[in-house]
């Protein structure tokens, strides 16, 4: 999908793309599936910087603005984190800094050590 | 993404798609934006097939079971309808018929009549 | 609140409440925490119904159409149950059966035993 | 319920409770019900608070931290507001300033001016 971590410490991430044809719907506008999957992203690695596996559990997504050009930023922010369950808050905003989606993500944490891909 | 709408008709849709190597994450299942996408396009299928404009405003998800390889399927089923608002719920199988993900989705509808791409 | 519950089988519920005063906001419509109330009292017994003890974790609630008089009846159907997760929608009505609420709710599943109240 | 609003500002509002036994389940902690009265209570005060009418539409909330007793606070801040949706992020915490529960509302906007109760 082109998208990049740009950012990342424990409990926060950013991720960014640039738009492309590719990431239009029929109406010109960058699909909900692009936005989310961008959101998902720093979600995920928000969630998995504390060194053990987290998984999304549930999500809800508000969209607020469309968005047709330029690029895309995703910021998740760890809101809590308990034992089992841990909660993301992600803002993505385009290019001028406006608010495209509002991102809620509720992480289901496991045991098991995360296993690093340039392991 | 390589997913393609099955059926369609007047509040409901479904799209389908083959999960590959392109789809799975670090853990070896299917990334949830990927499942999400599947999703949103049977939901954008279903609020757009009464002939005007519909654009999703909130979308929840449940990612209930991991998928790891073969089909996913998504069928949208609209729940109501009214003037302004519709909301559909999708469901998301693997090619086993589990439940893989659970989809609640809002749809904000316009009075603009929806311009076919092959018109 | 003068909530009840009707019905209890494994994984499903349904509970009634009769709208009064004190259920109305200032524009007359009954207030989003009662719908709520009623909705989240039907996902507790059905999350509970097997036993174990099952707490809430999301609810995403839709609010589709205001009620302002007379019964509002919710009915919870479990869409999937794990081991440490389970999945309910909830619908609730007005008495002439117009869907007021979608509710979907996840529960946190614990291995402790439930106790009755009346033991 | 005995909640009360104790700030309210444009685009956001403050709400506060004390827990009492009628506010606690068969477990001994907070219903989700109550939890989330409160925090509705502090959206509608806030998406309120531009003189025009606003209707919830969707509202997700995560069950953070059970609570058993003292006082608890919602606060709720408007993330984003269009002509006709608007956002808001509402957290709950304990006495101590601890999250129990985050809730992410969105509203509808109606023309209609917002009569007050004491006029």
């Amino acid at each position: 999908m082109g998208a990049e971590l740009v950012e990342l410490e424990p409990g926060r991430a950013v991720t960014r793309m640039h738009v492309g044809p590719e990431h239009l719907n029929a109406v010109g506008t960058v699909m909900g599936g692009a936005i989310f999957t961008l959101a998902d992203f720093a979600f995920a690695a928000a969630s998995n910087s504390h060194g053990t596996v987290a998984v999304a559990s549930d999500v809800h997504i508000s969209f607020v603005r469309a968005a047709t050009e330029g690029e895309l930023i995703a910021e998740a922010v760890e809101v809590s984190r308990g034992r089992t369950l841990a909660h993301y808050d992600v803002k993505v905003r385009d290019g001028q800094g406006r608010i495209v989606a509002l991102f809620h993500g509720t992480a289901f944490r496991k045991d098991q050590p995360l296993k690093r891909r340039c392991d």
